[in-house]
C-alpha cells in the first residue's frame, strides 16, 4: 500500500543530457518516501489505485498546466552569507572576504542570530526548489548544529559541515579555530551530534567534514581531519583549485596541486565534494575520477572569482561526477535553475571564446558547450550521483523529492501555447524560465515542506 | 500644483557607475507624467505638501522595505518572439531561425493571434519593470500596428517597427515583403498610422524604421529606408555585427562593415538603435559616436549566438550610447535586472577569459569589468540616451517611469538586514537579487501601469 499517490506528469533527466516525459503516470510514494513504482497510463492496475488513493485522501492529482520535475540539488552553499547576498561583489576576493565574508561569518557566536538567519535561508532554499543542500556552516559547533536542526525541523535534505580552519597565517585572529586539535575534536563532537538528532536509518540530514580550503588548514588538521573521515565514514567538502591565487599557493606550499594534496590528507575520498575545481589537470581529473570524488560546478561565482572556466565538459566526457553549486554567497541567486543557465553560459563563454578580434577558430574551446538537458541533469541526477543519494529523478528506489511546477501560476514569467510547444519545449521553458513563482510545492522525501505564497494565500482565503 | 506626490526613497544611478539615493524625498510628478520637483527631507515646505497631496488623494507614500528604482528600459525585444521564449536555444541560429523563428513570426498574419501574444507580452514585461520597450514586431502591418496599441492601451512607452526584409536570397518565400517599395510603402504608412494613434505631443509609443538586418535586405530597401528616415525623422532600429557570419556576408557584399554599410545608406542617425555590434571596429565605435547612434547590448543572447563578447567597456570608455536589450527570444529572460546581471557575466568572461590551461596575463582582456552600478546605468539612463528621452533617473523635466521594489514581497529571494546593510547595500541586492515578485508597482509617465500579483491579490481579498 503506496502512503501516497500522485498523478501527473514528471519531466526529468535520467540519464546525462537525455529528457524523458513520464505522461500522466501514477507515482507510488512509500512510507520512508521512497519511490516504489511508477505506473504508466495503460497500466491494468491505473485507474483501481488511482480511486483507492483518492478514497484513502492519499492522492495529489496536479492540475492542467502543472508538471512534476525533480527536486534540485545544490552541492555548495555557504550558509551564514546568506544575508549578504547581492553584495559587494565589485569587490575583489581579498576584500570580499576579508572586510565583508569573514566578519560575518564570526557572527555566527551568536546563536540566535544563526537560528534566525539559517531559518530563513532554509525556507527560501526550498521555496526555490533546492530539495537537497550542500552547507558550510561556519567554525562554531552550536550554530552549525542548529542549521542541521532547521534542516531536520523543515524537512530539507542536508549534508551539514562545521567548517574547519585553523592556520594564523592565512584566517583572522577573530575567527578561526583555536588549534588543529581543537578543529578536529569538535568536528567530531558534531559528526556525532547531527547523527543523534538524525538517526541510525535512512538520516534526512548528515554531517560532512569541511576543511574551508587547504591554504586556511595546516598540515595537523588537514591528516587529523583525514583521519576522522576514515574512522568515521562521513563525507568530506572543500575548496579546490578556484582560482589562480589559490592554486599557486597550495602548489608552492606542497609542490603539488589540490587534488593530490587532499588524496595524500586522506580527503580524497568516495563522494567527496569538491568545489569549483576551475584549475584541476587532467592528471587530477582521473583521480578524481578513480575515487569517485565529485566536483560542485559553481558557474556564477567563478563568473566573480575564478579568473577562468571551468572544464565542465572535458570532466563530464571523462564521467567525473559533477553537480551545481550556487555557492552562496559569492554567487548572488538562491535558484538551482538559475544555476542551470549560469552552467550553459559559462559552456558557451567557453567554446565561443570572448574577444571578436581574434579569428574565430583561436577565440574558444569548440565544442565545450552543453545542452539544457545536461545541465538540468548537473541540477538533479548528477548532485545525486555526486553524493551518492538516490534522488534526481523519477525511478523506482529513488526518493520522491520533487517540484510541481506551474506554468500558470501567479508571477509566471512563462508563456505556453499547448498547440505550439512539444513537452520537450515545456521542459526547456521550464529550465531557462521557470522562477519561484512558478514552484507551486516542494516535496523532500515524499512530503510538502514547501507551498508557494500564491497557494498560501489562495489556502487562507479559503479558511477565510 | 502636482497631480502626484510620491514620498519615500529613491535608487538610481543618475551618471554612469555613480549610485545615489535620494533618501525619504517628495517627488512631485505633473500632468503630463514629468518630475516637476524633488523636495528633500529638510525642505521647508515638504510637510505642508506632503499634508496637502494626502488630503486631495494625490500621494503615495512607500511603505517601509519599499524603494523606488528607475523603470528599466529594454532597447531589443523581438516581440513575435515571446512565445518560444527558452525554447529550442540548443539549436545552431540557422536552425532556429529557419526552423523556430520564422515560421512562427509568418504567424502574425493572424491579426487575433497576434493580439493574443502581444497583450500576454507587454502585461509581462510591465510586470517585470520594463517601462520602455523597442519592438520588432514582424512584417505585417496590421500586427503590427496591433502591438503599437496594445502599447499604448497598457501604457508601455515604446517604439514599434514594422520589420523589413525584402531579400530572396535570405528570406524565406513564405515569410517576406513582396519588394523592396512594399515594405518602404507599408513602412511609411504604418509610421503615419502609429503617429495618429499615439498624437502629436509628446506621444507615449512612436514608431521606428526596422529594417531587420543588412543581409535580409536588398540594397533598393536599405536606400529606401534610409530616404525614408530622413524624410519623417523617424528613428531606426536594426542589427549590426552580430556574429562572423553576419559580419562576413556584408563584408563580402559590399567590401564594408555593418555599421560602414548603415551609414552610407542614411540610417546611421542620431539615436538607431543597433543589436549587438560585437563585431564593430574602432572605427565603427568612433562613427556609431559621431553620429549619436546607440548599442543595444545583448548579453544573454551574445552567449548563444555571438560567438564572442560585445567589447562593452571599450564602448563605454568611448563614450559611445550603449543600453541593454533583452533579445527576446534568443534571450531568454524578459527582465532586465536580468540583463544586467548577464552583462556583469559577459564583462567578466571578457575580463578573466576561459581557459584555466593558459597563463592569466594571455587569457582574458583585462580591465573589461563593469559595476553593479555600471550595469544598472546601462538598464536606465543608458537606454534613455540611446533613446534620446529624459529618462531612467530621478530629476526634474524627467518622465516619473518608476518601479516600486519591495525587499519584504511575498516569494522575494532578497535577504534584507536593516543593521547590516547600507542603503548602497540595498541597490545591489535589487539589482542582482530581485525578481518579478518584488515589483509592486510600475508607473510610466506618471501612471501606475501593473501591480505585482501578491498586491492584486491582497486588493482582491480586501474587496471581499
Amino acid at each position: 500500500m503506496p502512503s501516497r499517490v500522485i498523478a501527473g506528469t514528471a519531466l526529468h533527466t535520467p540519464t546525462r543530457g537525455r529528457f524523458e516525459a513520464l505522461e500522466d503516470v501514477l507515482i507510488l510514494v512509500d512510507a520512508i518516501g521512497r519511490i516504489s513504482e511508477i505506473l504508466p497510463r495503460d497500466h491494468p492496475r491505473f485507474a483501481e489505485i488511482k480511486a483507492q488513493a483518492e478514497r484513502q485522501g492519499n492522492l495529489t492529482e496536479l492540475q492542467e498546466g502543472q508538471f512534476l520535475l525533480p527536486g534540485l540539488v545544490d552541492l555548495h552553499i555557504h550558509a551564514p552569507q546568506w544575508p549578504q547576498l547581492g553584495k559587494a561583489l565589485d569587490a575583489p576576493l581579498e576584500v570580499w572576504l576579508q572586510r565583508y565574508t569573514f566578519p560575518l561569518e564570526s557572527r555566527y557566536a551568536d546563536l540566535s542570530f544563526a537560528r534566525e538567519v539559517y531559518s530563513a535561508l532554509v525556507e527560501t532554499l526550498l521555496a526555490n526548489g533546492t530539495t537537497t543542500a550542500v552547507y558550510f556552516a561556519t567554525i562554531h559547533l552550536e550554530a552549525s548544529l542548529a542549521l542541521a536542526e532547521i534542516c531536520l525541523a523543515k524537512g530539507q535534505r542536508a549534508f551539514v559541515g562545521k567548517v574547519a580552519m585553523d592556520d594564523a597565517r592565512q584566517c583572522p585572529d577573530f575567527y578561526r579555530d583555536a588549534s588543529a586539535s581543537t578543529a578536529v575534536n569538535e568536528t567530531r563532537a558534531f559528526i556525532q551530534s547531527v547523527r543523534d538528532r538524525a538517526g541510525e536509518e535512512d538520516p534526512l540530514v548528515h554531517p560532512i567534514i569541511t576543511p574551508r580550503f587547504i591554504p586556511s588548514c595546516t598540515d595537523a588538521l588537514l591528516e587529523g581531519l583525514g583521519k576522522l573521515a576514515e574512522e568515521t565514514g562521513c563525507l568530506v567538502q572543500t575548496h579546490c583549485s578556484a582560482s589562480d591565487w589559490e592554486s599557486n599557493f597550495v602548489q608552492e606550499r606542497f609542490g603539488a596541486t589540490d587534488t593530490a594534496v587532499l588524496s595524500q590528507f586522506g580527503l580524497l575520498r568516495e563522494n567527496t565534494i569538491l568545489a569549483h575545481s576551475n584549475f584541476v589537470t587532467d592528471e587530477d581529473l582521473a583521480l578524481i575520477r578513480q575515487k569517485g570524488a565529485a566536483i560542485a560546478h559553481c558557474p556564477l561565482s567563478n563568473f566573480y572569482f575564478a579568473n577562468a572556466v571551468f572544464p565542465l565538459r572535458a570532466a563530464l566526457d571523462k564521467c567525473v561526477r559533477v553537480g551545481l553549486g550556487s555557492d552562496i554567497s559569492a554567487g548572488h541567486s538562491p535558484s538551482v535553475l538559475d544555476g542551470c543557465r549560469h552552467a550553459l553560459l559559462a559552456s558557451r563563454a567557453r567554446h565561443s571564446g570572448i574577444d571578436p578580434h581574434l579569428p574565430p577558430e583561436e577565440r574558444g574551446l569548440a565544442g565545450s558547450t552543453i545542452s539544457v538537458a545536461e545541465a538540468f541533469w548537473l541540477a538533479t541526477v548528477g548532485g545525486g550521483e555526486a553524493l551518492g543519494l538516490p534522488i534526481g529523478k523519477f525511478a523506482p528506489g529513488f526518493k520522491f523529492d520533487a517540484l510541481v511546477m506551474d506554468l500558470n501560476a501567479h508571477g509566471s514569467n512563462i508563456n505556453w501555447l499547448p498547440d505550439l510547444d512539444t513537452i520537450e519545449d515545456v521542459f526547456q521553458k521550464l529550465v531557462l524560465n521557470a522562477t519561484r513563482s512558478n514552484i507551486v510545492m516542494t516535496w523532500v522525501n515524499g512530503a510538502v515542506v514547501a507551498r508557494s505564497s500564491a497557494a498560501q494565500m489562495r489556502d487562507d482565503q479559503a479558511k477565510q
